[in-house]
């Protein structure tokens, strides 16, 4: 039924690397996917990201939903086809920009009723509206909606919030597999080869990510991701929730940790067996002047680099630090220039995707641990 | 003394093809200047400008001595390598952006005080000052300091203005010569080839402008702007006083119409002999959302390019054209994305660049004024 399909090609420990096969190429695991909001990597252009080696993109529902909106985008022919990128595309379900940007949201067991922070107009995202919309989008992997919990710190209300999200993911795959049989009219399916990713939750507490790993792999998707972390708790405990969860998931899917993060906390986390990330780190810090080196990381804006005439990373091999000087950089900042967010962007996510490589690299050369080490303890 | 040099290839009526040569590489004419106010031109990097064909850029003096100053700029090299951009640089003398920007201007024989329009700190730009930072900017061609009119209309305010002009001229090029024998030990010249031009005013009147030029000529510089107009008149007075200008300007020299214009304005202009142009139209259109096109001007804001798969230009070869549809960069626009200005800056630069690539064709093949009453005709 569909083009989806991953291969382990090494393993290192509980590090693999692997290749993804989706309708739109195949992806090097373990892989980094640039946040691409509203049909497009802010700052940089589709060449861009080409010319970086980017092979998957992630992009909101949410933000695609409300502007230009999903049936806009599918008589376009897909989100493929409407921004031009002919790669990979991995689109969320929209519950957590529900949960952060929308105003007056109120949950029940139908979904989440929220107004737009665009214009106030009021909507229900349900489940099964979660996978219509992304059909419609026409991604190479669509995510089911799951609940984002407000209190993750009490074990009652992350049971409860956990349950919920079964009962969705269960909901959720229904109707995914009711659109692939043509079985809901009014959704147009832009990419028939879609995957549906289920997304394991229960805070930070091992039972219930045990439980709730168990129970998302019995309702049945192409893969997993693990999600509600990065929401604030410290990267130990989200390292430790990881380690304890990857065991619960299929050993031949890959495993995709949501909304992380920085790149120790990659490092660490392929460490234990995860094959997929994304983050706005890069890209947003990217706009704010911060900037991710070899050598730690550097705030432009400083005024030491006002006559620093060297690259941003002596180590780095991307279009920015190869043509422009720090002195330069820190100009354009100050002077407000667009150029200062596009070079800074294209530095932020070569690094991002150079680590990844480094990282696959070291996978495949058996060697991983110890480049774990080294990157981990040369940052602290 | 100089690297600089002109050689006409052919001409065409009063148009002329030729060859402007500058210690940074030559420059094919007529030709267009993006404007690079900040030493960047908005919306696109260094490699952008290179695959448009851009041979030429303008910086703004003003702002550069304001942010980050001419001297750290000097102390990196001069501008080219500040910017890292090594082909032709000219940089305007600040003075339009002192009467266009800064605050409490007051201006006198001596030159122009005002106060700097990021933090109010006080400022005096004279002829000699415009010329000392000018040369530690160390771009190809330099402009001389003149008074831009409060009062274009009145003849008696325009000969005064033109008066005080020629001698600040006589000033500015007293100095550049000073400058460029060593005589002026403060300065750090960073272009040892710079060129120098004078500006010819005298506002709409004919008899002001002729005189203005054989003045300016007597002066004696490397070449000649025609400045003063673009600033509200209509453009077939622009025409005509071009017109008028350009026959008293050495026909062996590059002649360039200082922040002019449309598209139909270069065709007019180089129908009467100018060379050489800059303009923020359409690298600030472009941000607006506003794009020219072989079809005329069109605004993607516009409701109906919501669902339009075509290109903005059906006959245009830039990467936004080849890459993008209407309904995807307007909805990059509407929903406030970087990419828009990126993509619309790289669209419109195009159009201009190419424009004046069938420009010089036209004067090349010897069919120019065809050309012309066909361009200013179909856009009607």
């Amino acid at each position: 039924m569909t083009a989806f399909a991953f291969r382990i090609t090494h393993t290192d420990g509980d590090a693999r690397c692997g290749v993804l096969s989706t309708p739109h190429g195949d992806v090097q695991t373990p892989a980094f996917m640039p946040v691409g909001t509203h049909g497009a990597v802010k700052g940089v252009t589709g060449r861009d990201l080409e010319s970086l080696g980017a092979e998957i993109l992630l992009s909101n529902t949410y933000h695609l939903y409300l502007r230009p909106g999903d049936g806009l985008i599918a008589r376009r022919g897909g989100l493929h086809r409407f921004m031009h990128w002919n790669k990979p595309i991995l689109t969320d379900s929209g519950g957590y920009q529900v949960f952060s940007l929308s105003e007056r949201r109120t949950i029940n067991e139908e979904g989440a009723r929220f107004r737009s922070h665009l214009d106030g107009s009021a909507h229900l995202l349900t489940p099964e509206k979660a996978a219509d919309i992304q059909a419609q989008l026409g991604s190479d992997i669509s995510m089911v909606l799951d609940e984002c919990l407000a209190h993750p710190d009490d074990p009652r209300a992350a049971r409860e919030s956990m349950e919920r999200t079964l009962r969705w993911a269960a909901r959720a795959r229904q109707r995914f597999l009711a659109i692939a049989e043509g079985g809901v009219p009014d959704v147009v399916v832009t990419n028939p080869g879609q995957a549906q990713f289920g997304i394991v939750q229960g805070s930070v507490f091992k039972d219930l990510r045990v439980e709730s790993a168990r129970r998302t792999v019995e309702v049945g998707f192409e893969s997993y991701a693990i999600g509600g972390l990065s929401v604030g708790e410290p990267a130990h405990v989200m390292y430790e929730v990881v380690g304890h969860t990857t065991p619960h998931l299929p050993a031949d899917r890959p495993r995709y940790l949501m909304g992380t993060g920085t790149p120790e906390d990659l490092v660490e986390s392929v460490a234990r067996g995860v094959d997929l990330f994304d983050c706005v780190l890069p890209t947003r810090n990217a706009r704010n002047g911060q900037l991710f080196t070899s050598e730690g990381r550097i705030n432009i804006k400083n005024a030491r680099y006002a006559e620093d005439d060297g690259p941003l990373d002596p180590a780095c091999s991307c279009y920015t630090c190869r043509t422009y000087s720090r002195a330069y950089l820190r100009h354009l900042f100050a002077a407000g220039e667009i150029g200062a967010s596009t070079l800074n962007t294209l530095h932020n996510l070569h690094f991002y995707l150079d680590t990844l490589r480094r990282i696959r690299e070291a996978i495949v050369f058996g060697r991983f641990e110890s480049f774990r080490v080294g990157y981990v303890g040369r940052r602290q």
